[in-house]
């Protein structure tokens, strides 16, 4: 099945929208007339929306999953072109995170993963283009600079922040952390500036911009010692974590593997293809109206509205004054994720930053597709933004600018993430004092309707992880409202 | 209530048998005339016993638990005297562990973890006790000491054990990796002989020990790297993973919540106190006779009996060859865990290790009791074996043999886990050959019958969540061949 969603340029064609996706619903809805009424209904089919879903069916309880999109996965997607998936979204998933790994677990899928990086042929280097000048290097020599450069700036307590967040999982368990949330990367990097050398300052800039792909002033320094935190407090440590392993069928294929589990069960109404217009807690039951008029309700809601998109949704009773404000004031994660298919076989072993001049700032080989051509990652972010397919040539520029003369650009596949009405963003990254004044609200419930989204999870919050984490909050939360009585089923 | 399990000295009293503890379940049954028939009979109620019983009675499955014990939990429990948990078994939980993690999450007992080591205040030093000498040394010492010394023993690869074994989860993904399942840590230790200093030879054979509570010949080289890979191929990654974190209320008051929840759906029944004879698969269902000579019958079994167990219960059909050679063979782990309640306040921060002379080697402040005194966690093994209650004296001197004229013993707590009939040992260690012969014979089911134990996990084998892991993957197995059609059911 094909998406309205993600974009593919190649030079027969030129420039296309929509690309085929595993994780395509067809039909859109098994609605029939005497579908309803529900316990549940989820809004969204992201991870947090088909976690919480089929939780809730799982145990017992009627759900209706309604989504905007034509398909499931929200911002963790794969395009399947030729069976090979370019990852559109979320990409890298890890055994130390630890809601993910249980499913990947749960699902046996823990043989279906692969390495991005393959040093083992090719080029075998680190490209380094910086206003000082360009240089190659060994990858050892890669590890060195962004290893020493980062532990500048995360050692703010002598013990590279582990005294500060000790509790990954529970970042303001220290006081004292709560004031990094006041500090931007900017601040911290200009407390540290007169140690870093010239490459250490560009590798570094690029490595905290490539995690919020927003701008040195609008990146939480807190966030950014969260993120170090969840990964170990070590550079190869994030890199392990964030960076390394994905699924070879890619993430819809192992997002379908939840609604499919849902879908089993017999308690499972869906309809996608349905943006909402409102949601009304009514008392004793919430309804839910969509774009197009139709209402449906439940005796519980759950909302995995990201929180870019939250304020796009009207609410009655309207959302308290603190989550309202968070949601006006928003995430600054503005990815641009470029896929490109070149010709260069030996490039897969290559890495590279561009970094501040260019429109991609990091990327790295990351696969061989099915005509035996490399597969690179590119990122860019809103401190020099593009929308990728407003100007093919541009966008085509800052790919080749990453490793000139040797991108010979075969194919490209993107979703513009900034322009997405559903998501107005990637991955979650919080300006400074977001977290600080807000978490607990964004967590916080609204009558019937409880929130859930990774862009408010505790512990892998932005993070695949963080939506699993908050779906199944939210489905144990209303389960154990609605549960059935505990008179014994009749024998099956 | 108080458990038949476990022992507790005090001057006053002297030794006893039996400690309170909130895992212990009154009554011990809720059968009555009209129970049954079962979907499925769940053979333990430790974590995988508890987590496949949980999740088969959510998806609406009628289980029927059946524990020998007066207690849940199998090998992690805590004795609750006067409200401070001492750990008899299984303690220390991390959130990278990802079964145990996502369960802490759900049930949302985050906040109520605490750090074992405390050295705000204090001797604040590490204790070591050799047979070159005795040394104070700072944590700073003991840490760079300990470091150093299993660095040079992982390090087979020039990159610490990283190519070898790059998916912690999946330790046979390298081909390479399989040799070192030949060797045990006695074969390493002797390659790296040389580079050892004394020093470095007692705390690196003094934390191998610690892990395997076998001896050095007994313990596989390939399970220690695979920990080392778990831990994130540090020392102090092992530290955070492995001894640093725990719950406040003990972990009877984790394991707890799974029961509740069981018996919160209606589809539990269960009978504690109720070892098991025999377990006939008759085809299209299975039939448990315990001890006394009662008859249960269900369509699927779960067994969650330990591999040291395993050979004390009569299957039909029997066993195959190599799933019984491998129980006969049996993991070496022989722990033996003592608690000290000791009047000095200072040796909160103390840390010591007496090898290889003394009967108990390695130990930590690890808490303050509701009286003031210090808790000090001692940890023995087979190298050096005791049956703690058989001699008192002898035990009372091992743990003041840890620091000499600092350890006024207030109160011993312990469980003589080598004794245990129902367990034949603490937390699985593989002797060289057992996991490369024998892994996927013990997890592979026996016709209705599925094999679940942290013994056999994949991930965190040995580990609570690999108990988990293995309690989550019964279920999915079981309920996917048994679960309701998929008619809707009426609205509640």
């Amino acid at each position: 099945m094909t998406s309205r969603d993600g974009y593919q340029w190649t030079p027969e064609i030129g420039l296309a929208q929509g690309v085929p996706s595993i994780g395509v619903i067809s039909p859109s809805t098994n609605l029939t007339s005497g579908s309803g009424p529900w316990d549940v209904i989820v809004v969204g089919a992201g991870y947090s929306g088909l976690t919480a879903t089929r939780d809730l069916c799982v145990a017992g309880l009627r759900v209706l999953l309604v989504e905007a999109r034509d398909r499931i996965g929200g911002r963790s997607w794969s395009s399947n072109i030729g069976g090979y998936p370019f990852e559109m979204g979320g990409t890298w998933v890890h055994w130390g995170q630890p809601h993910v790994w249980r499913e990947i677990s749960r699902y046996q899928m823990r043989s279906e993963l692969e390495e991005s990086f393959d040093f083992s042929r090719g080029v075998n280097h680190f490209q380094l283009r910086a206003n000082n000048g360009d240089a190659i290097m060994s990858h050892e020599e890669e590890d060195a600079l962004l290893s020493g450069a980062l532990e500048k700036f995360v050692n703010i307590d002598g013990d590279m922040g582990r005294k500060t967040f000790s509790f990954a999982h529970d970042p303001f368990h220290v006081a004292e952390a709560r004031k990094y949330d006041d500090m931007s990367a900017k601040d911290r990097l200009q407390e540290i500036s007169l140690s870093l050398t010239p490459n250490e300052r560009s590798v570094l800039e690029s490595f905290i911009l490539l995690c919020s792909c927003g701008t040195l002033e609008t990146t939480s320094f807190f966030e950014f010692l969260h993120w170090w935190a969840l990964c170990g407090y070590s550079y190869r440590g994030c890199m392990d974590h964030l960076i390394s392993y994905k699924f070879k069928g890619g993430q819809s294929s192992f997002a379908i593997k939840f609604f499919q589990e849902a879908l089993s069960t017999g308690n499972l109404s869906y309809v996608f293809n349905t943006p909402v217009e409102s949601i009304t807690d009514q008392g004793d039951t919430v309804a839910l109206i969509s774009r197009d008029g139709r209402q449906y309700v439940a005796t519980r809601l759950v909302s995995t509205i990201p929180l870019n998109v939250l304020n796009s949704v009207s609410f009655s009773p309207p959302l308290d004054a603190q989550r309202a404000s968070a949601t006006n004031i928003g995430h600054v994660n503005q990815c641009v994720k470029v896929h490109a298919e070149i010709s260069n076989k030996d490039m897969r072993s290559w890495t590279g930053i561009s970094y501040p001049f260019n429109k991609l700032t990091y990327a790295i080989g990351d696969g061989t597709t099915p005509a035996g051509n490399t597969h690179i990652v590119c990122f860019g972010g809103f401190n020099n933004h593009i929308q990728p397919e407003e100007n093919i040539d541009e966008t085509k520029k800052a790919v080749e600018n990453l490793a000139p003369g040797n991108m010979d650009i075969q194919r490209l596949v993107f979703h513009n993430w900034s322009k997405d009405e559903f998501a107005k963003g990637a991955w979650f990254f919080s300006p400074p004092q977001l977290l600080s004044t807000s978490l607990d609200a964004l967590r916080a419930r609204h009558g019937n309707i409880v929130f859930a989204n990774s862009d408010w999870a505790v512990g892998w919050r932005s993070f695949i992880d963080g939506a699993i984490e908050e779906g199944t909050r939210a489905a144990m939360t209303v389960k154990e409202e609605l549960r059935p009585s505990v008179a014994p089923r009749p024998h099956l």
